[in-house]
């Protein structure tokens, strides 16, 4: 998907909303459990009938899958062919490696797996993301201010010319890359959306932080929205554990619309739609 | 295994190689393709056999088993029970993310596969380690100053008080971390090491780059040797591609010896053997 596509799908969606699957096998209800022999896979296949009319993207934490070994990938790889291209997936895998390492990733991630992105960890440098760029319409996104605490250790000391976040964002945002590198940017720290926007106007930003970790959605938007929208906030616990009984589906959906519905008014409010 | 374990190993041994099995299925000879229904398993395991008497560490690239699919985590799965604690064994993983996800990745590795130790990115800091340094007698091992062209893009950017990697190394080498944390240092800078030993004397370092990417073994260990060793040094495709023919088991052992009594040497010249 490029980036007039996903733009498309934006707008036709009124909704920039990721949802995250963090599925965590001990917090999935025990109807679930007990009726399936996948029951991760079962569980994601629920929530994403109820969520994608209100979602445009899924990302797949890749640390819950492998927690459970090559089990754990089995579920991964069918959740990907239940989603079959109906939205934009996303490799939370946040990998970081030289060339022929990171051609091995990509080829698992964009070849064996179908994702359409992938987050990556540019502490090497740039030779740790040139091997996902020679895959056209897919997508490389780059860790960049991140809303852990532990983000005031390295991504934000002082280089001289901008702290380390903006050396990233500086190196990756070109014009030729805004087609295939995102960045991620935290949503608690909306102050910052200004500083990011000045270095890649044109960029995609996937922010994580809204709701469990305290981001506000309308800060966000009104620091780091530009003309073709260019966010894709992610809820994961938000959505997916709105409810730990047998309604969880129903209502991660109900919890996916009220955001799509505060996206749009703000597209709304912005001209966009 | 703890540091003195390791130390004890090294000296029984009188050797500090690590091999990577780095495995490639396209390298892989035909004769073992054509015989075994998992050759990545059967070559592994070969390779095994005969560097094990040289080496005392063994490095799996996660990116090679991943691009496979879930087929690839099971001969990596195997080739962890082959070894079977015979040696000390590296998770190549370069994962890191939050809280909840590094403790996921944690399981992933420590409790499912049974890796003594893994690599670390440190970009989003120090909370991105800790869930690793809650299993005792496990290792994270922290990237610094990598091998590839790409370090001088963030690692060796000046921020006031020593360069990124500097301050990625002073973050995590108190003494009680020394126990648990080592460091990944490039073979290619050899110059840095000094530095490097400045901020970490005890820790142990991680050194990828000897042989095919053109480090030196002895301009490593004259300026990153300690009186524990201290090192770690790490060879894949010279050892596991040593031929390409049937009798590359052979020469991998051959090649791994090469490199263990240049190691002995050096240990006894230092007086640690």
């Amino acid at each position: 998907m490029n980036y007039r596509e996903l733009v498309a799908e934006i707008k036709r969606k009124k909704s920039f909303l990721c949802v995250g699957l963090d599925t965590d096998l001990e917090k999935i209800p025990s109807s679930v459990l007990s009726r399936s022999d996948d029951p991760v896979l079962e569980f994601n296949k629920q929530i994403i009938e109820t969520t994608l009319p209100h979602a445009v993207a899924y990302k797949l934490n890749f640390a819950f899958y492998e927690a459970r070994g090559p089990q754990g990938l089995v579920s991964m790889e069918r959740t990907m062919q239940f989603l079959n291209n109906r939205a934009f997936t996303i490799a939370d895998a946040k990998r970081g490696d030289i060339g022929n390492t990171a051609a091995m990733y990509a080829r698992s991630v964009f070849d064996y797996y179908k994702f359409n992105a992938i987050t990556l960890s540019p502490y090497m440098g740039v030779d740790t993301v040139e091997p996902f760029l020679k895959y056209k319409n897919h997508w490389s996104i780059v860790l960049a201010l991140t809303s852990n605490p532990g983000a005031d250790d390295f991504e934000t000391l002082e280089t001289g010319e901008g702290k380390v976040y903006e050396r990233v964002i500086k190196k990756f945002a070109t014009s030729q890359m805004s087609e295939q590198v995102m960045f991620v940017a935290g949503a608690t720290r909306p102050e910052t959306f200004a500083t990011i926007r000045k270095h890649a106007p044109d960029h995609f930003l996937l922010v994580p932080g809204v709701g469990a970790q305290g981001g506000n959605l309308e800060e966000v938007c009104r620091f780091g929205m530009n003309n073709s929208v260019g966010l894709l906030i992610n809820s994961s616990r938000q959505i997916i554990y709105a409810s730990s009984g047998n309604d969880f589906a129903a209502k991660a959906g109900e919890q996916a619309q009220i955001i799509q519905k505060q996206m749009q008014q703000v597209m709304q409010d912005k001209g966009i739609i």
